[in-house]
């Protein structure tokens, strides 16, 4: 039996190998919202020692794709592709950790609006993006491709 | 002396964590452009074991920011941080190599606007990206941060 | 002598012909906010009978241009230029008005962060926006150029 | 019989209301490509007596959009709706006339991806963006709904 929320959405969904490498992981998972946390390692640096743009973007979209895609059972994956996003650096970092989270806005079965945000844990806003997804055609999925 | 434009940009400046752990070399670098590459590995890929897209984002952002802070001088850094950037996913990887280039499109000494796009080896376009983004303000520094 | 929030925006400025042209009134105005609303006519209207898309952006530049640039004294005047703007067209019309909200988010005294949306007047989204501005530099000037 | 590439656009489409009124004018369309151009009048100034960034944006969402939407026949039009759109502001004008060209970069029958400049009479660029749209569902129509 499935608990309609479960407290780990890892229950939900593993982590794959660039989370892993990185230090990203869903901490909320909940019909069109999604949260993913990373701790600001040395790793997640850009040259010049400051959390590199690339990473705000990969926090902002992993955060709206899982946004889009839940369905609360275990194994029974929905997918998404990202059309475009845009993600705008509002402030500096001031904390230890990054906490994204997306939230679906919009759309319908083929096409989802979501936007998101990347703070740290002081409550400083660092980021925020908006993005189009597309929903992959085809029948769910029992894993992974 | 200083060659005006060095075959390996990395004689001008060194790779860093993130760039080292997922793969991504600077293999080219002149006024207003930049190429980066890397290879596809399982290490890049998203839960549906395509590439991530927080990797072309990262990808296209690292391109942009390098072609617009090229100064031909080892040890002197320009710097610049990303105030705004879109990326547009076009199409789908075939190939086993990412390659970013990014041009300097516009702007002055406090703002510059630039574009990339990431292709595979086989010539596929897969994503295309703008940004906008602002030079940090003091002095060259000889070094990182 | 001066209030501090005055009912009428149109205390603080006048509108300008493109905006009397279209049908669009500046309808709040206070520190960090901007209200535009139109009515929808044939005019805004695309080749497919639609709202134009360029109409969406129009507003939801405009309302994110007045947000920042706030002064509350009329005939002092704040100016900013647009660096870079998305628009995502995440719902369509039903009403037959349109109001579109702009906020600063975020920024300095150099560059600062929008956002805005437009709904209609059954309050359904039509449109969110993001945008980075910069203020022009030199001192307000007393009226328009 | 039908010219493949006639010299007057308006002879496969009408202009329309926004668009006289504005002075917009197609003058190129074919596969994949539209130019769309307009005198700079006062009419399109904001208030700070500029171009305002939502013609610029209203010129290259008009673009883009009839890039994706040739047909070649009179009478029988394709439709697309803007899901996302950036339009980044890089240099100010300098001239008399606002040309702008859109130009379909990728996507299939569902889905299309697009790009614009937006250029004076002096050659200087504008503005760029890029844009996803959305063919809309149903037949070719004979006209305008």
């Amino acid at each position: 039996m499935m608990t309609s929320s479960p407290r780990d959405p890892t229950e939900l969904e593993p982590s794959y190998a660039l989370q892993d490498t990185l230090g990203i992981r869903m901490t909320e998972w909940s019909r069109d919202f999604a949260r993913v946390e990373a701790e600001f390692t040395d790793l997640l640096k850009n040259r010049q020692g400051l959390l590199h743009g690339g990473i705000h973007a990969l926090l902002l979209d992993t955060a709206m794709g899982y946004a889009g895609c839940y369905t609360g059972i275990a194994g029974q994956q929905q997918n998404a592709l990202t059309l475009s996003m845009t993600v705008n650096f509002v402030g500096q970092l001031r904390g230890k950790r990054l906490i994204a989270t997306g939230r679906r806005t919009g759309g319908g079965r083929k096409v989802y609006f979501a936007e998101a945000e990347v703070r740290d844990d002081t409550g400083g806003l660092l980021a925020n993006a908006t993005g189009v997804f597309r929903y992959r055609s085809g029948p769910l999925v029992d894993g992974r491709p």
